[in-house]
């Protein structure tokens, strides 16, 4: 089940360097890992943003909820879901 | 070059069926001839809405906007344009 | 899956009384056999609005779609849909 | 009298983490025991937000108000609130 | 129980000046019936906009629901409800 | 002469304890004051909002400038200001 | 009284050219009575904008809402209407 | 060239209070030079808002941004610039 | 002087294909005589859009209203007008 | 390929005068430098805003965001990123 997901991300600008090394760090790793497991399909950055589209395909509402919670960067995110569904128009579709 | 494209369409309810009909058509066959293409890459419906998210990978920009002002819905058509970059994170890129 | 939906509904004021009645027949048959059928779980009046706030049980994002777009007012609404997930507070848990 | 009630919270990033905790679990507490009053209807997480959509069945507003404005994390929360009103449609209206 | 209602009026610039006259006649005459019974308990023009500010005292969300649904007026409306509840600065209240 | 007003207050989460007792004494005080002097006729609670409601009948619009700007809280303050009239449908009017 | 006033213009592109011609001659014509009045003390053209920034000085709330109610363009302007004061900045004040 | 101009000013609330009233007195110093000098035609407080609304009449864009990025308070203000033209209903044009 | 301007299009698609095809031509003669003139400095189409951003330099507001208020699509347009000046970063400035 | 992109710069009122004045110059070059090799291409400062207006001519989305991204005040700007084509009526265009 597909969704759009975008992720605009605000890091106070006094943030400790560490703690903020250290969190893009897991949170890459975070989103490889579930790009290689097949649920995270898509990551693209906005152009000029500090923000992503991603494409999501996952089980239901309850794993896609799971998956945003616990990014590492979920604290300073604001996040927008799009449900998506088949096109009619998809010359995948037949 | 990727861009992230919406199209949320607004067709009069008192539109002539015959009109309609054939617009949707040619709707139809260029969106799936520009897909055969490789350059209208994925569609998706916005669930609840007569709205597309897509995504197409073009030359330009000029080629960009001379695919959308060509859509037979065009005219009908409220058109949001992102463009995309790779993102760090992207497992495709290293 | 659960999912909110808000519908707003803008008929046009010179509509044929008689298209008008029997559009609103066919909804009115059309969301109760829903109701009945467990997936239109439950369906509010906004006071003072020609909306309704509604609460859907379906099995994916494709079959939520197909239920919104064949809403014999569809034509005449704009629709929001929010992918609802279990709340950890919520006593039906555990 | 049922009512439709949304809550953003947005809690600081640096804040202490047993204030925090404390306050996290008096809000579940606080919730579960109106939910088992029957006052808090439902509770459902929006998915991919620090947010909720809940349903409240009060005497009035003035009760609805108590209660949204004692909710421990009130301070950090930006609430939406929609009274709501049988619906036609409803099948288990008659 | 009290609401706040604004009501935004945009009657067609085309409408026949006869159902017009007969509208907004019958648009008083329901106001005023209300405002006698003491549920419409103030009603002020908005500076410059074809609106109202109205206060209401009715039983429960399911009464201001009908009573706005029934408005004359209600087709070229767009109608805003506010609950209200007693503030603690009020000297009415202690 | 009539104005609505809305008061939507945001108090810092850190705020002094004394500090914030002291304001919130000296703003109560203030508006009962101007409630008993018959300029601040009504407020409301705008139900689950730290917000309220008020309906004020002043000379002119430097005194209820000169209100608003001298309360307490208008540091903390988000304010909306109507100008009203009297409504043609107003059993009052004639 | 001092009261700032914009009023953006939105003619129908069908309009009967002689209707429009009439009423854009009576528009000037009332505008021009009232600035000779002493009441629309200033009137200015927004750049690009089919639109007007105005200043009036009237008695009262009920004056502003007369005037601007009975502008031939009334049915076809959509008004915002901001109440102003003394400036202590002002060089006129002391 | 006349512009229209609005300043929302947003202190914070821990400013010191030296430096406040300091700040205060040079913009108070800044914008009556301004306006002895003619280029600050007009400046009226917007009725409960810390908010001016301002016309100027300067040489061109360049005199007017320099006016404004000088502004003692000009790292607090949100502003907003609305260039005017002659209204061809102004009496004073013919 | 320097202008940036954006120009929406919104043309009735019932519009008659006469009328059409010469109000654009005679938009074209319009905005390239003005172009040679060296006033319409810039202008480009936005992507996926019936808009365009431009760029002009006038002698000042009044000659800039004059443009746009005769541009033959201006019943059809929706403007934006953003004045310009000399950016300290410039490379042309020093 | 052209894009219209605007920056509004929001520095905290209380950064460190040496880190601000050295940010501010390593910005001012890193422009000059883009603009001597013929990418930043206009920069104009927005009227009474802390924000500019800027023409770029790249290679793709890619190169654009990588310039926007390591811009020194990119954690301080909201950048607003507009792709550009050719308009018909360009008289550079033949």
């Amino acid at each position: 089940m597909l969704f759009a997901v975008t992720m605009d991300v605000a890091l106070p600008t006094d943030m400790d360097p560490e703690v903020r090394a250290d969190t893009l760090a897991r949170e890459k790793t975070y989103s490889q890992d579930l790009q290689r497991a097949g649920e995270w399909v898509s990551i693209w950055r906005r152009v000029g943003q500090y923000s992503n589209l991603s494409i999501f395909d996952v089980a239901d509402n309850e794993r896609l909820h799971d998956i945003l919670w616990n990014l590492p960067l979920f604290p300073y995110m604001t996040i927008d879901v799009t449900p998506l569904a088949t096109h009619p128009s998809d010359i995948a579709v037949g």
